[in-house]
C-alpha cells in the first residue's frame, strides 16, 4: 500500500526560509495568532491526520465506490468516521472569519493543509473542499440572513456545500443554462432543471447539503448575462436553524468515472425545489467565479498533492527494485542486481515528479500570500497588486499544475514498469484520479484563454509586466553573483516572455483565432518561467543558508541541484512553446472541418 | 459507444500512391498472391469484422473483465464467439508459411489488419496477438517435431500462444529468473516456478495453450547466458496430436489492472509442468528475441489503433458538441452556439492526433516493409540492409507510438471535456487501455537504450546512418521546388541528429552514464525526424497527384495540411529534445540516493 509522509521539511524551507511566511503573517490581521510554533504544530496535526486517517481510505474507497440506493448517496465505507474527525478537529473553520464561527487563520494555512489532504485521499477531500467555494459566495453575495443560516453551518463543517453549474449541453458555455427559477409569492423562487457532473452532490458524511445553483429567471437576458445564483438546501432549514423538511432536489444517478471513485458525482434533480436568491438578479456569472477562483485555486493543490504522492512512493520503489546493473558498473555489487535508482533515466523521472513537486509547492505558497494580500493587505496599493497577481497566477497554478501533475503521476506508474499498472501498488489510481484536474473548473484550454485573452492582453500587457518586472529586478540584482547559472537563462526567458507575449498580441488585432491558437503554450510557457523564477529564490536561499553555515548541508545542496535539473532538464521545453506559439494560427485554421475526415469518412 | 470505420483510403494512400506496395508484392515470392484487388478486399473484410465483431464488446468486455473460477479463465461474455468467427475466416494462418498451414500472404498485411483489431478491441485482440510471437519462436527454432505439433495449430488459432518471461522480482532483467526446468527421463523437461503478467495466460477461446516459457537448466551458467526456452502446453496433445492429459500449469490469480480488463492477465503456476527445449540449452535469451522484436511492432501498432479510435470519436464530438461562440465571430449563428471544432484549440488536439494516426501509419507501413524484406528480400544486401532499418525502426515503432499514443488518447478524453472523464463515453477506457503499451514488452526507456545503445552507438553509428543517408537524399533531390517548406527543416534535423548522436557517443566514451541519460529524449528526438521524412514524402506524393489532376483534391490538400501542422507545432518538440540530450548526465547524477527524499523524510 501506498505510504505519505507530509513535506514538512520542504514547507518549513519554503515557508520560512525563502517567502518569509513568519514574517507575511504577522502583518496580517489577527495573523499574530499564526506564529511560527502554532503553524507548525498545525502542520504536523493536518500531517497526522492525512497519513493516519485519510491515507488508510483512499485505496479501499477506489474500489468500493459510493453507492445510491433509495435515492440516497453513501460515501464509501470510512469516510463518513473521518469526516466527523475532520469536524471535531475543527479543520473546515481553520480560515474562516470569527464573526461566521471561523478560527480567523489566514487562508494560505488552509492551503498548506489542503495539499497534505489530496496527497492522501483526493475522493474524499472534494467532500469538504466543495464547501469552502460555496462558502466563499455566500460570505461575498449572501445576505445576512443566509450567511447566519447556511455560511456558520458550512464553516462548522456540519454541512458541506456544492456548486452546481453544469448541464447536460453545456459546461463551458454557461449562458446556455435551461435551469429556471420562478418567484414564489413569498419571496423565494422555485427551482427546476437538471445538473450534471455535481460533485459531492449527494452523500451522508454531513447533516445537510448547500447547494449553490445558477438558474434562469422568466424575465432573464440571454446569455450569460441572464444567469442569477440561488442557495438550495437539501434540508430547508426549521426555525432553529436545523434541517427540516427534504427540499425538491436529488440525486438522479451517479456517474461512472475513470477515477476519484470515492467521491460521489452526481446528476442532480431540481424538481420544484425551494431556492433563494443570492447576490442580485442576472448578476450569477460574477458571483459564480467568487467560488470558481477558489476551487481554481484547489485543483491546482490536487495536482501538486498527487505529484509528491506518487514522487514519494516512486522513491521508496526505486530504493528497493534491484533491476540490471548500472551502466558504469556495479553499484551494488553484494546484491543480484542495482537498485534501480541507479539508472539515470530511472533518476529523470523521479527527478521530473521531484522538481515538478518542490516548484508546484513554491508556486502555491506564493499564490496564497497573494490570496492572503487581497483580503488583507495593509493598504489599496498593496492589495491592488496582490490581486492583480492572483489573477495572472490563478489560471496557471490550475493549468500548469495540473498538466504537470498528470505527468508526474505518469512518471509514476513508469517507474514501477508493468507494476505501476496494476491496482495493488496503487500509482494507476494517481493517474485516474489525477486525469479529472485537468477537466474540471474549466479545462487547461479554458485557463488558458482566461489567462492569455482575458488576463493577459485585455490589460494589453499591463498584468503580466507587474510580474515579470519582479522577476527582472530579482534577475538584475543576481546578474553577477554565483546565482548566474539561474539568473542568466531566467533574464533571457523573461525578455522573451515580454516579447511573445507582444507578438501575439498584434497578431491577435489582426485575427482574434491568434489568441486560442497560441494560449496553452503559452500558458505552459509562463508555468515553467514562472517556476523557473521560484527555483532562482530558492537557490539564493539555500545558497546564503550554506554560506551561513548549517548541519542541513545535504537538504539546501540537494535543493540546488534539483533546481539545476529543472533549468537543464525541464526548462528546455520552452523552446518548443516558444516556436508552437510563433507559428500561430495558420497551420490550425487551414483545415476545414468536413474535410478532417477523409482518410477514413466513406 | 465509440464508433469506428477503418481508414481504407489513408491506407492506399500510404500502401499504393505513396510506398508503393504493388511492386514491392509483386517482388515477393508468393506476393503476385497480394494483388491490389485481393489486399483490397482483404481490408475491407478485416475492416468489417473489426467493425461488426469486435467493437461491440470492447466496452462490456471492460466492465466486465475476466474470470477465475475452478481454476480455469472465462473471457467476458462474446469473446469466445468472436474468436471462433475469426478462426473460421483464416485470419490466424493469414501470413504463415503456406508449409505449416499458412496463406502465404506477407506479414506487413496482418500488421495493417492488426491496426484495425487495435482500434476496436485491444483486449481481445491480446488473445491472438500474442500467437504470433510463440509462433515466429517455434518457426526459427523449433524442431521439425515441435513444428508440426504446435505451429500449425496456433496458425490455424484453435490453440493460442503466450510468452511466459516475467517474474514477481524481475522483468527487464531475464537473468534473475527462478524458473527451473530438470530434464527428465525421456527427454523432457520438468518446469518449475512462477511466471506474472502472462497476457492470454489462460482462457476459454482456444482449446489448448501454447505456453513459451523461459528457465534455467540446473547446471546453467549466471545470469543472462543461462536461460532456455521451452514449449509447454496447457494439454500435453496426444497421439493423434490433440489436447490430451492436463499438463500442470495454470493461472494461480488474475491482476487488477487499469485498463485492457477483457484480457485475462495471468499469475501461471508452473508445478512440474511438462515442457520441451527449444533451441539450444542456454540460448534462449536469443530465442526469446524472435517473439519479442515481432510483439514489439505489435505494441507500437497498439498504440496507433488506439490513437486512430479516439481520434475518429473526437472529431465526431466536435463537430456535434455546440460550446461558446468562435473569437472571430459566429460560425453557426442559426445554432445556440458554435460546434466546438471552430475552436483553434480544440483544432490543435485533433489535429495533433490526426497527425500522429497518420503518421504513425506510414512509420508501421514502412517498416512492415522491412519486415517482408528481411525474410524475403531478393538477395543479401537487400535483406541485410532491411534488417539494419528493422533493427533501427523496431524500439522507434514500439516506444514513440505508444508515447504519443498515450498522448492522442489522452486529447481525445480533453476535447470531449468532462464527459471524457466519464466511462459510457469511451474516451477513458482508450486512455487506460494505452497505458500499458508504455510499459509491456520493454518499456520506453528499455526501448531507448536499445535504441541509443545497442542499435547506434554499438554500431559506430553505422545503422544510423544508413537511415539518415536516405534521408538526405531526399532532401537533396527537393531542396528546391516546392517541397523546400518541408525538406529545408527536415534536412537540419537530419543533419542535427547525426552530431546529436556524435556528442552522446563522445562522452558515453568518458561515462557510460551518459547513454541513459540521453536515451529517451534520443529516441523521441528520433521519432520526431522520422515521421517529419515520411510526411514530406506524403506532401511529396499529395503533390503529384494534384498536379496530374485529380477528383480527390480535398483528400490531398488534407494531406499536405497535416503535414503542415505536423512540422509547425508538433516538429519543434524536437528543440526541447535536443537541448536536454546536450544537457547530458550530470543533472541526473548529482543527487546521492539518500538525498532525494530530504524535503519529507523524517
Amino acid at each position: 500500500m501506498p505510504d505519505y509522509q507530509a513535506p514538512l521539511r520542504d514547507l518549513r524551507f519554503v515557508m520560512d526560509e525563502m517567502l518569509d511566511y513568519p514574517a507575511h503573517y504577522a502583518r496580517l490581521p489577527g495573523g499574530e495568532e499564526a506564529s511560527p510554533d502554532v503553524v507548525a504544530a498545525i502542520l504536523e496535526e493536518g500531517a497526522r491526520f492525512a497519513r493516519e486517517v485519510l491515507l488508510p481510505l483512499n485505496q479501499s474507497g477506489d474500489q468500493e465506490g459510493c453507492l445510491l440506493e433509495g435515492g440516497e448517496v453513501k460515501a464509501p465505507k470510512g469516510f463518513k468516521a473521518a469526516y466527523e474527525q475532520y469536524v471535531e478537529g475543527g479543520w473546515p473553520s481553520l480560515a474562516a472569519a470569527p464573526e461566521h464561527g471561523g478560527q480567523g487563520l489566514p487562508h494560505s494555512l488552509a492551503m498548506v493543509l489542503n495539499e497534505m489532504v489530496c496527497s492522501t485521499n483526493l475522493a474524499w477531500g472534494m467532500y469538504p473542499g466543495l464547501s469552502h467555494g460555496a462558502a466563499d459566495a455566500l460570505r461575498h453575495h449572501g445576505t445576512e440572513e443566509q450567511q447566519a443560516t447556511y455560511l456558520t453551518k458550512l464553516v462548522e463543517g456540519v454541512w458541506t456545500g456544492t456548486m452546481c453549474l453544469t448541464e447536460p449541453h453545456c459546461g463551458t458555455d454557461l449562458g446556455l443554462i435551461k435551469t429556471r427559477a420562478v418567484p414564489t409569492a413569498d419571496g423565494a423562487y422555485d427551482i427546476m432543471g437538471t445538473k450534471i457532473f455535481i460533485s459531492a452532490g449527494d452523500h451522508d458524511l454531513a447533516e445537510n447539503i448547500v447547494h449553490l445553483v445558477l438558474a434562469k429567471l422568466p424575465d432573464a437576458p440571454e446569455g450569460s448575462k441572464g444567469i442569477s445564483l440561488f442557495v438550495v438546501p437539501k434540508f430547508l432549514p426549521d426555525t432553529d436553524g436545523n434541517p427540516g423538511e427534504r427540499n425538491g432536489v436529488s440525486c438522479g444517478s451517479l456517474e461512472h468515472k475513470m477515477g476519484i471513485h470515492g467521491n460521489a458525482t452526481c446528476v442532480m434533480n431540481f424538481d420544484s425545489s425551494r431556492g433563494y436568491l443570492v447576490g442580485p438578479p442576472n448578476k450569477g456569472l460574477a458571483c459564480m467565479f467568487t467560488m470558481m477562483n477558489a476551487a481554481r485555486l484547489g485543483v491546482g493543490i490536487q495536482g501538486l498533492g498527487l505529484t509528491e504522492a506518487s514522487f514519494q512512493n516512486s522513491l521508496a520503489y526505486a530504493r528497493d527494485r534491484l533491476q540490471m546493473r548500472a551502466l558504469s558498473g556495479p553499484k551494488a555489487p553484494e546484491k543480484p542486481a542495482d537498485p534501480i535508482i541507479v539508472h539515470p533515466d530511472v533518476r529523470r523521472m523521479l527527478l521530473t515528479q521531484k522538481a515538478f513537486a518542490e516548484g508546484g509547492r513554491m508556486l502555491v505558497l506564493y499564490t496564497a500570500q497573494m490570496l492572503d494580500l487581497v483580503e488583507h493587505g495593509r493598504d489599496a496599493a498593496e492589495r491592488e497588486q496582490a490581486d492583480v497577481l492572483l489573477g495572472l497566477l490563478t489560471p496557471i497554478v490550475k493549468a500548469f499544475l495540473t498538466e504537470v501533475g498528470f505527468e508526474s503521476t505518469n512518471e509514476g506508474v513508469q517507474i514501477f514498469g508493468g507494476h505501476g499498472f496494476i491496482k495493488e501498488w496503487g500509482m494507476e489510481q494517481l493517474v485516474r484520479d489525477a486525469r479529472i484536474t485537468r477537466l474540471y473548473e474549466g479545462t487547461t484550454g479554458i485557463q488558458a484563454l482566461d489567462l492569455l485573452g482575458r488576463k493577459v492582453l485585455m490589460s494589453q500587457g499591463e498584468t503580466l509586466k507587474v510580474f515579470t518586472k519582479r522577476i527582472h529586478k530579482f534577475c538584475q540584482a543576481e546578474e553577477d553573483g554565483e546565482l548566474a547559472e539561474f539568473t542568466g537563462p531566467l533574464a533571457k526567458l523573461n525578455a522573451e516572455w515580454g516579447e511573445l507575449t507582444m507578438g501575439v498580441g498584434m497578431k491577435a488585432m489582426q485575427d482574434r483565432e491568434e489568441v486560442g491558437a497560441a494560449s496553452v503554450d503559452y500558458l505552459m510557457y509562463s508555468g515553467y518561467v514562472t517556476l523557473a523564477y521560484l527555483f532562482a529564490r530558492a537557490v539564493k536561499q539555500a545558497k546564503a543558508a550554506l554560506a551561513a553555515g548549517t548541519d542541513e548541508a545535504a537538504f539546501y545542496e540537494a535543493k540546488i541541484n534539483t533546481a539545476r535539473f529543472y533549468f537543464q532538464r525541464l526548462l528546455p521545453r520552452t523552446r518548443a512553446h516558444a516556436a508552437m506559439i510563433q507559428a500561430g494560427a495558420a497551420p490550425l485554421m487551414a483545415l476545414s472541418s468536413e474535410d478532417f475526415g477523409l482518410g477514413f469518412e466513406i
